[in-house]
């Protein structure tokens, strides 16, 4: 068995799920987001990201971690930002000992919807399905477990 | 006397800088460069940043760090990749407690060479004098220096 904890950043929200992987079985633990101060400085807001991930992977203890390779807009300003986020994310990871794996959106959403387009809605419907939740979480903490899922059934555990 | 550790951030090359500042005058401390593995996944070299930035800090003791505003190209992939190395960067000085603040290449170059299109070897050369310095410390040492006199300058200790 293998905690996962898939992370998908970004500057504003940065979503977050925890699976047990197991023989292509996955098994849900967390998910959520950490949604950054917006009125505070951009280096406090990082910061947070990395305090967040820090603090769940405290608690929840995954081995590794899968992190949504983010996408690129056409505006640098703005890869420029969410690259900041994701280091913070990364970095959390990788000073708490975890493998960090990088999966691309499209291969994300490939292995869980079995098509590299699907929306927002239908990430969030079939993590509701195949983790057998009560409800649908957030968009960004379903983009989060699925690239978790998604690392489970790339490795085959 | 507030100790000021001067950070230029990129995935390849972080350059870092630290001086001692009191009442506009910049005594030299340190300086030097993070060079990252070029051969190894790209996760563990902005983790490489991170231990890099966190040990100058724990030798060193600065309380505020001054990171140069990463120049964005027109290229969104090139500027996801320097913001992740910045967000390394930026982490490692807040979670020491640093303060952290943001300065423009226009505006350091303007601070040390009083003109903001100054040329690499421009600052080189302004950082050996006005530093004392016995030769030219490396382009990236000298624009982390520069980024350190910078924020001296602009807070007027």
């Amino acid at each position: 068995m293998v905690r996962v904890l898939g992370i998908d950043p970004g500057s504003r929200i940065t979503g977050y799920g925890v699976i047990d992987a197991y023989r292509g079985q996955c098994t849900f633990v967390t998910c959520g987001v950490i949604k950054t101060d917006s009125g505070a400085p951009f280096s406090h807001r990082i910061n947070e990201i990395f305090d967040g991930i820090n603090q769940i992977i405290q608690v929840h203890q995954p081995v590794v971690a899968a992190v949504e390779d983010v996408f690129v807009s056409k505006n640098p300003r703005s890869a420029l930002k969410l690259g900041q986020a994701r280091g913070a994310a990364v970095v959390a990871a990788m000073q708490n000992g975890l493998a960090v794996c990088d999966y691309s959106p499209r291969l994300v959403k490939q292995s869980v919807v079995g098509y590299g387009q699907a929306e927002k809605g239908q990430i969030q419907h079939m993590m509701k399905l195949l983790l057998g939740l009560p409800k649908q979480p957030s968009s960004d903490a379903a983009d989060a477990l699925a690239v978790a899922i998604c690392h489970a059934n790339q490795a085959c555990f």
